[in-house]
């Protein structure tokens, strides 16, 4: 297998923490470095007519976007590893609603955040204060919600940590490890808790350290 | 079954359909009307704690997000109606990977037009130009990468009709039978043929007859 993309990026971060999980090391990584525009070349948008990176290559399977890339992963090397998809079509729909929370109502909120406090200050740039504030805002209410269920469920999805946790990490470890500002996160107790649990899973751990060095 | 929604949402069509298209016929809609804030009471927020439409009960089972409850059905009903999910875990992960596109890529650039030429002016409001140009403009450039894909696939996913296409029809319907400004699918070949055909299937059909009459 071959993952096209880049240790810095998120959605990268998504696909290499899936197969780690899974203790699948079949798979070498091909750079596509967007800072010098690699992802909009001729030859990679044939394999990603958008442009945009993650792309998996499993034989003659050609797969993009991050969330589609870790449910195969999920699914396809379903005895191996971590389970990460639940054991029943019920569980399967938990996870898959979960992962729908992350995508529409997560991610919109975190990606901001980030690339005003991490990603401009590294080109120099200041953050957008109003941006900050509003997205900072708009995250607390939404882990206010986060709150509640995980003071009544260890996983988003239940009793089992599956996808649909992994696919927050990696917008919240650029937040909490990388810009400091972590005190949504922190400052609730099951929110912080569940924080802790899967953010010192070994798998996160080897990615994790993958994605700073090459930062 | 109960569905919680309304048939003049777009979310709540989604899963609707996908139901129609498996021919399956128990369950009930529960109404909970936007207009009068029926989503945000302390009864619905036990069933759905971001306050949104549509959630689907199922015995123990309390599931939302369409494209979750969409994935569910077509799990759960696999050997009923119309096979909505692909045969093999690589076609699944294309249907995966197009419902991603679906919900990063089509749905933020036509649900704005949409809210601007459809629900602007039923309350009375002039739609925001500029809105309206950026978007459009945006969307016939999304639409350029669709028309290439679907110049070589009759569907997104494949030569199979699948939740992928599916999940696109609720406000690709607004923007073309109700607005009437379909001019970026019908102008090009590929996505206009993919369009009629989906659009004319005896299940969606019926859907859009309940979407209109209850508007
Ligand atoms: N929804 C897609 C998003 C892909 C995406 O936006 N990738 C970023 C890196 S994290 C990228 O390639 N950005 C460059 C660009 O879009 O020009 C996924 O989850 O894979
Ligand atoms: N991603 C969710 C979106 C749900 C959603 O935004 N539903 C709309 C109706 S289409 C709603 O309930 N809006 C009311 C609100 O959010 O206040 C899904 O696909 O189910």
């Amino acid at each position: 297998m071959k993952v096209y993309g880049m240790p810095y990026s998120t959605c990268t971060v998504r696909v290499l923490t899936t197969l780690a999980e899974k203790d699948e090391e079949g798979y070498e990584i091909v750079p596509i470095d967007l800072q010098v525009g690699a992802h909009k070349s001729p030859e990679f948008l044939k394999l990603q007519p958008f442009g945009a990176i993650p792309v998996l290559q499993d034989g003659n399977l050609t797969l993009f976007e991050s969330r589609a890339i870790a449910r195969y992963v999920a699914e396809k090397f379903e005895g191996k590893g971590t389970a990460l998809f639940g054991k029943t079509v019920e569980e399967r729909a938990l996870v898959n609603q979960w992962l729908e929370v992350e995508s529409h109502s997560f991610n919109p909120l975190i990606e901001p955040l980030v690339v005003q406090l991490v990603f401009a200050p590294m080109r120099g740039k200041e953050p957008v204060e109003s941006v900050v504030k509003d997205h900072t805002y708009k995250l607390e209410k939404l882990l206010d919600i986060y709150e509640a269920h995980l003071s009544e469920n260890k996983y988003l999805a239940g009793d089992f940590f599956s996808l649909a946790d992994l696919s927050h990490i990696p917008y919240a470890f650029y937040l909490i490890n990388v810009a400091k500002k972590g005190a949504p996160f922190t400052s609730r107790k099951h929110v912080n808790a569940w924080w802790e649990d899967i953010s010192s899973r070994p798998a996160w751990k080897k990615v994790a350290a993958l994605a700073l060095t090459k930062e």
